[in-house]
């Protein structure tokens, strides 16, 4: 009996730590819950706006877009709970090496399934080719997936950039085919100006994040404040998921008709359409 | 060498208490095991009546049932070995609070890999769009993604029905395309009466699982026994997995020819058919 | 701040222990920094490569192929940071049993992400259908997944070969996948000669992963060296990835006009090709 306990004691002791941690640091905490609400209100309006789009691929988009404050408003109650915090010594040549630092690693885990959405949704409006968008997806997943391995690396300072650069080169993949493929997709398929809009916001904001890495507790700690690190990605969060998901489904509700004759469903019709 | 040994010997006794715990509760472990023979029976019985298929949606459609057995294997034997099995101390407000209680939380770690298998075949036999398909089965793997959550959360009780609820949002998601959108997609492919069947058994089953969550011991605890909570689980996995398999493959092999000519395969080809 | 500190001191131990066992242990160590220097040798060539490709599905090759070196380093980074590694006390009836062995489980887990890849490449290269490759993927997921559980089993031996074997049915699904279904799509593809290269290779060399699992400290131990088994893998590795993602490139680059016409996405097409 007793080894039952001693492991899930250790488990329970973290995780209510890190909850009491965050119920009394307000900065912290406010930079979770006004993600959950704003998710929260977010979901509820978008299941609003998609009342009256019925054509497939529109449709579609709207499905994934409503996806996005799901999985965003599932990993703020991670955090705000403690059950997807915990906290990293951090080693030397690190500022703040040798002292415990709260880790969100529960960002980097669900940004693997919340960044495909995104990547998603943009794919459908440019209609790219499926397996462009399997391999830009897979090049978004394994940037998260190593931005996780550099935020739970404790052995040794330098492995931690190591896997920051790597994760950057994922990152250059995604970088690439929004910046040059999926461009020219979106002027074929008619819908440029919103895919341009939405482009811009997607890399500027995505640029933010490891800007707040490197500069935050985790990085270089310049930043050394948790709250403010944790407000650096709930800022970026909120333009770059609920804005951005806002403003694309205002235009496919303006636009469906521009939406539902897509190159790659046009195509094969020589019969007429059937939709 | 001390502290290698402190982790790894925690980490074995919670194994190795969770297997001897399972072992010596016979209502427990005979709701795993029963399910580790008829999964090892399905894959045996779905190899043979594989045999005669050959055309390559037919094949496809065999291929992902065939799945749904092996995921099953693989996620009954993690538990019975006590990996995928844990002990949880519940917190103020659940009915068990405080005490230590069992968690198989390897169930929802590898229905977020059985059961977009279900809904694959359930989608190619409905012939609906790939990016539908994705969507939904996004949507399921947010559904036991959150499902895990809720069960893992120790830190607060309120906590663990909010990921109750979020992961209710997604299995909404996954409803309502079963109920509307693929139902539509069904009835253009000329596969609606085995779909109407099919759909009518995993939506029955599939809100069993919410329900058995919040009846047993990670819930409202109004069953108490691991026992009889683990059995509500297996039951509905026989039904929803085995017989929904086996009846799907029953019905394929001997309609083949109208799973064969699908709509997105037939309209492209202005030439004969050439499969 | 106690209960703090425990868990996570647990965990950092571990890994700062496997970082500096493998530091000391050049067998060990350079196994793994073989691949790193190799896999980030092959980034930039790959890049150089895909300099002068265009089209559509040529690129797409590319784009899978170029991410096999990407999660090979993140990989071999993670398991020589001792952030992948940990320490697995084998159970009774295992030639070690009782005894500390060293499991690189990380490894399991980038296959995972990894594999998918390379059939994705084999799948594009072959032009299968779309929902062929996502069979074949998810039972080579399957495989990667039961292997690592098959991997970390500590309570039971026979569990560990259960695990083995599931694994091993998994496997059985792709071999299928690749000797049959696929070849009958590359001949249309007009791919044959270069995907049955790429055919023989892959199923050559991943069948010597299960034989050096057999072989190795986690399975018989007929082989106890941690370095001689971890050479095994990486030796695979080498051959598997590097070397197979070399000779595809080549030959995609040579060869871009037969890739570019390929039967899914020139079928469509009753007016004249656009890309």
């Amino acid at each position: 009996m007793g080894s039952i306990n001693a492991r899930s004691v250790l488990l329970q002791a973290t995780q209510s730590d890190a909850f009491s941690q965050i119920q009394n640091d307000i900065l912290l905490s406010s930079s979770l819950w006004v993600n959950i609400a704003l998710a929260g209100v977010s979901i509820l309006v978008f299941v609003y706006m998609g009342q009256n789009i019925t054509s497939g691929r529109a449709r579609l988009i709207w499905g994934a877009t409503l996806m996005i404050p799901l999985v965003s408003i599932s990993s703020y109650l991670g955090l705000a709970s403690g059950l997807t915090v915990g906290f990293i010594e951090m080693p030397a040549g690190h500022a703040l090496a040798g002292q415990e630092v709260m880790s969100q690693w529960g960002r980097y885990l669900t940004w693997a399934l919340s960044t495909p959405m995104i990547l998603l949704a943009l794919g459908l409006l440019a209609d790219v080719d499926r397996g462009s968008l399997f391999t830009v997806i897979a090049a978004d997943i394994g940037m998260c997936v190593t931005g996780l391995a550099a935020a739970l690396i404790t052995s040794s300072y330098l492995f931690r950039w190591a896997f920051y650069l790597i994760s950057c080169a994922f990152f250059a993949v995604v970088l690439y085919a929004l910046l040059a493929e999926w461009s020219t997709a979106a002027a074929e398929a008619g819908t440029s100006e919103i895919f341009g809009t939405l482009r811009v916001l997607t890399i500027v904001l995505w640029l933010g994040y490891p800007i707040v890495w490197a500069l935050g507790v985790e990085g270089l700690a310049l930043v050394q404040s948790p709250g403010l690190t944790s407000w650096g990605y709930s800022g970026l969060d909120i333009l770059a998921k609920y804005v951005f998901a806002f403003l694309l489904l205002r235009w496919v509700a303006a636009n469906e008709r521009t939406v539902a004759t897509s190159r790659s469903e046009a195509a094969p019709s020589s019969a007429p359409a059937d939709d």
